[in-house]
């Protein structure tokens, strides 16, 4: 049986296409990388599941304290990330993909995590859902950067002068939304007609940006869920 | 009299030439950046004599604790970096610097701050004392490099496949030196033959680096205490 939105089974019932897709590939003796947010989430219970039925021996690291708390929960062997050198497979959600292989992150405001895993690991696989998938990324999202509170003026300033307009994120209670680093997010929102590579540079260059949601050529692999059915695209 | 090492006097009670050359300049309305570091210090008590002796109504911002609380006991008006979009002027030290006015900093480890406080600035002026200057910088003085503790390993890693070692920074305790913002610092021997331009490029690559002692291009002024007589660099 697929998985399928509005099933009457609550998620972790059902089989998850997706996410047996996005762990199939791995095998003992693996380090293995968990992304942060809901879709990462549901690559841990596949793995969770690998490990269990074919008595995997892998390590895991996670990019968020959920993410971590969520392994530890389902059993998963957990390291820490600090002692590890090379990743093996990263599996992570992603906000939006394009066909060119770029990926949007950091609607919840964990890319710069993610990209360290990202940028550690030997290969990169990000599932989404069909409704993610867009033209051209930011067409769909907005683009989250991670700002020092430390000058935050000066590189709001700095931001506006590369023609980007955003608005500081906040929380529910309408304070200002930090990251698990302690940073700010700036929302822009894109007019479509951005060099991303250039955009994705300039920001960079900034000393007040900590990061940003652009993951231009991280990804090895992508993998969408057409209700049940699962595409890849590969680099 | 000039200020000269080995007086008599106490540092407070002489005529700092470098400091005064330093803030010379300054009038009434500026923003003015203080660094951090002993040699900013000494631009911090210059300015506050000018504030005194010419009425001078500026606003200050400090790259530091520490220089915050020196320029608020001795009098000097300051503001929130995090309101403030532009900076007229920068004060600061240096560890080392060469004749194409590059800079070295971070042997305190505040690189990231200072240099917010650098790209906000109109105009950046450091100072040094003779026994700072070389051919190239890095030649004095190791490059320190602030890294996240979150995948320390990896970024440890990819600096060593950058050619480059370094030793990871402890107090004298022994313990890893944290910099304010709770990053650790690699201090990293260079051979001379590096391309710096390059090597701060791939080092600004690095997911897990937040920031390097390579300013580069941030100097407008530099200024050299020669024994009291002020030398003056400008690009």
């Amino acid at each position: 049986m697929l998985w399928r939105r509005g099933s009457a089974l609550s998620e972790q019932d059902v089989v998850d296409a997706l996410a047996q897709a996005a762990v199939a590939n791995i095998v003992s003796g693996m380090i293995v990388g968990l992304g942060a947010g809901r879709t990462a989430a549901r690559g841990v219970r596949a793995l969770a599941e690998r490990v269990r039925d074919d008595k995997l021996d892998i390590q895991c690291v996670a990019a968020s304290n959920a993410t971590e708390a969520l392994a530890r929960e389902l059993g998963l062997p957990l390291t820490d990330f600090a002692l590890v050198e090379e990743i093996d497979i990263l599996i992570d959600g992603a906000d939006e993909v394009d066909k060119d292989m770029r990926v949007m992150k950091g609607s919840r405001g964990a890319m710069t995590r993610e990209r360290m895993l990202a940028w550690a690991s030997r290969h990169c696989v990000f599932m989404v859902d069909e409704q993610k998938v867009s033209d051209k990324i930011g067409t769909l999202t907005s683009l989250p950067v991670a700002l020092m509170a430390f000058g935050l003026s000066s590189t709001r300033r700095a931001i506006r002068d590369l023609g980007l307009n955003g608005v500081c994120r906040r929380d529910l209670d309408g304070n200002f939304f930090l990251t698990d680093n302690g940073n700010l997010v700036l929302d822009i929102k894109l007019n479509g007609q951005e060099d991303l590579e250039h955009l994705a540079a300039q920001l960079n260059d900034l000393p007040g940006v900590i990061d940003h949601g652009l993951f231009l050529s991280e990804a090895d692999v992508i993998l969408i869920d057409h209700k049940g059915e699962v595409e890849r695209l590969e680099r």
